[in-house]
């Protein structure tokens, strides 16, 4: 185990440059701090790197061409992003998926924002999804605050990207349903009969799903408003909806 | 109109005190920022002072007793918790609600997470339930992130503060079925029909439901697990069971 005691040491550095999407692009590496991402991440074997500030958080089993580091509590703090850093973190590999046929899957159209894209993914993982797809414009899925508040389940299901002007004819000729969410010219989605592979598509918080994109479904869907609120979260909204058609 | 060129304004530190919870308390007062919010508040007839940056921010038919203040930009960011500055806020008198009979009810048990408690009062309301119970240990509800979460749901039902431990036989001599959320000694809840007043409890983050209120309710249900995610967030498991319950 490598010993790190400054916070400018470049392996911090180059650590602390995976909280940017540019790198992580570039890298094919992302970021998890807290023991239960970790442990989380070593369980699906994706972990290369392996950083702790003492040598008792090490967790039991590693795999022996996993690079193991003790930072100082100074140098840890200089890499995390998290406000009160959690003693252990991991650099791992961003999962690669092969193409293949899903029957249930939620698809992403722009949907923004980092903690909302978490709660989807781990609701999909919940609700026995096969994968998530994301869409154009949506959020880059290995940030910090997504893989906080999806909690592990990017590593139980593949997250894809996709361009869903080409993705929904694709799963349509398949035979995949294919239902999008909208507040109007939609049915109340429990007219809808809970059977066969499906493809949920929920949309950007502000502005909903592209029209372009709705236009291509089978058929949209709306979760009744029974006060006075305008519409619900999408994570919300996307629960409601995938746990009614899972059936 | 009075005009606050100073950041350094005694209102605007006044305004500013109305982040924290000790002075909310203190004087019944909280601040809400952004148009969306200010129409919703405006619309409950419940705003004392109006602050905007320039004057064509102003909304028609302003009430004559609510006191306006034209703010520089250098003033309302000072002022101003969100990053994006809004150009328009309002100090708002927290509602005061009369202890009455609801019948479909929202009762939180110990949620930290200020974003999820606005998520949570935003589906109660979507929902169409009649009040939201914030039990012991629960974030409070008038904080700037809990407010933008809710998207003005706190002006449409009533949100109050009790001790479940006392208002779950309440509610039971009432005739109203009390729902516990647990992941262990549960019923699936779709074996649970949608009928009559109820009253749903979800739990902290972390810990659940006290297992002393767990034990005072009717019945406790879960949402199945299909994949491999331990649990869903409090707000989407609390939407799943509610949009169930309501019928």
């Amino acid at each position: 185990m490598k010993y790190i005691e400054s916070a400018k040491n470049a392996h911090i550095k180059q650590w602390k440059k995976l909280h940017t999407k540019k790198e992580r692009t570039k890298t094919g590496l992302f970021l998890v701090e807290g023991k239960h991402l970790v442990e989380e991440a070593l369980k699906s074997g994706v972990v290369k790197e392996l950083m702790i500030t003492t040598p008792d958080m090490l967790p039991a089993d590693i795999e022996p061409d996993i690079e193991l580091y003790e930072l100082s509590e100074e140098a840890f703090t200089a890499m995390t992003e998290t406000e009160t850093p959690q003693q252990i973190a991991a650099v791992c590999t961003i999962p690669v998926f092969e193409e293949k046929k899903y029957e249930r899957m939620l698809l992403l159209d722009a949907v923004q924002d980092p903690g909302n894209l978490g709660t989807l993914i781990r609701t999909a993982d919940a609700a026995g999804l096969d994968a998530v797809i994301l869409g154009d414009g949506t959020v880059d899925a290995f940030n910090g605050k997504t893989l906080r508040s999806a909690q592990g389940s990017h590593f139980h299901l593949p997250i894809l990207k996709q361009t869903l002007q080409q993705t929904i004819p694709a799963l349509k000729a398949q035979g995949i349903s294919v239902y999008g969410s909208a507040l109007k010219d939609a049915k109340e989605y429990r007219h809808i009969a809970s059977e066969g592979p499906f493809a949920l598509i929920v949309g950007n918080e502000g502005a909903g799903i592209d029209p372009e994109v709705l236009q291509m479904t089978d058929q949209n869907l709306y979760v009744p408003m029974y006060g006075q609120a305008e519409s619900l979260n999408v994570a919300v909204a996307a629960a409601v909806l995938v746990y009614h058609l899972r059936g």
